[in-house]
């Protein structure tokens, strides 16, 4: 239970990319972590881009970045929804600027521009969305994972593995 | 990489529970074990019970015990169609005769119940399928993961994070 009393908020809407959000959910309860999904509205069904169904604990407007030891945003089209809410982009923000993890994967960096963390970062995400990365002001790298301080990117599904492992020993250290 | 070496069988038809392969797929990855994805054709694209998509390695045809150091079977509908291959079942049942690792969740233990391996043994599995595991010779706990031997069970999705700490810790003491 390497992660016991860690608390992450995983933030979802629909068309996430599945396995980016199943994967780190199941992972950070099996290090002792508690994980609140967040979505639009609390105690609703969100399927993904291939239709698996997750549960949001709480809404959005609920998250509170004093409540959180991180966030991770997952890929799929979910982000371009998830980046219209002022709300999210500020809890985001505020992590950050806390020290706390922001992590994210695929599409997920779509948020991360938003919330107006970037600007000179080293940060990895999908290729689709690499120019608007680098138009944000971070640096792109074709990496598996990519650490810069408190933020870990990742590109897509097969990073899986190397995402979760920077994100793991990143919150043990805290 | 803690289970660096180690080569394990996923074994997967149409209909399989999306998250109880697709955690199990990342997480050996993410321990260093090879993963080798195996349906009834080989190189062809299989859409879980919620739709997600993953691509087998190999035909179940294919399946050598010498080649692997265990097996893992998911859950969902896949198992109704899984136990139809006399190939499989004594795949399973020589792994099983060889101590190497046989896991298996959900309603996986149907593939068990035919491979022949329950008589005696302690497993779980979800509840509806409970019947016929006790009418195969096994003992039925209603708990999150079941080590008897070199057999791990589990009952649905919500109980990955032991399922796989079990069968980790397993593989890695081999």
């Amino acid at each position: 239970m390497y992660l016991k009393g860690k608390k992450i908020a995983l933030v979802i809407d629909k068309n996430f990319e599945d396995s980016e959000a199943v994967y780190p959910y199941f992972r950070l309860i099996e290090e002792g972590a508690e994980v609140i999904i967040a979505g639009p509205l609390k105690a609703t069904i969100i399927n993904g881009k291939w239709g698996y169904p997750l549960k949001s604990d709480i809404a959005i407007e609920e998250l509170k970045a004093t409540d959180f030891d991180g966030v991770i945003v997952p890929g799929g089209y979910a982000p371009d929804l998830l980046r219209r809410y002022p709300h999210l982009l500020n809890f985001v923000h505020e992590i950050f600027n806390q020290g706390k993890l922001v992590a994210s994967i695929c599409h997920g960096p779509w948020v991360l521009i938003s919330a107006k963390i970037l600007s000179g970062k080293r940060v990895t995400c999908v290729p689709a969305i690499k120019d608007d990365v680098i138009n944000a002001g971070a640096s792109y790298f074709d990496e598996e994972v990519v650490v810069d301080g408190n933020l870990v990117t990742s590109r897509n599904p097969f990073d899986l593995p190397a995402f979760m492992k920077a994100i793991i020993t990143f919150l043990g250290k805290k």
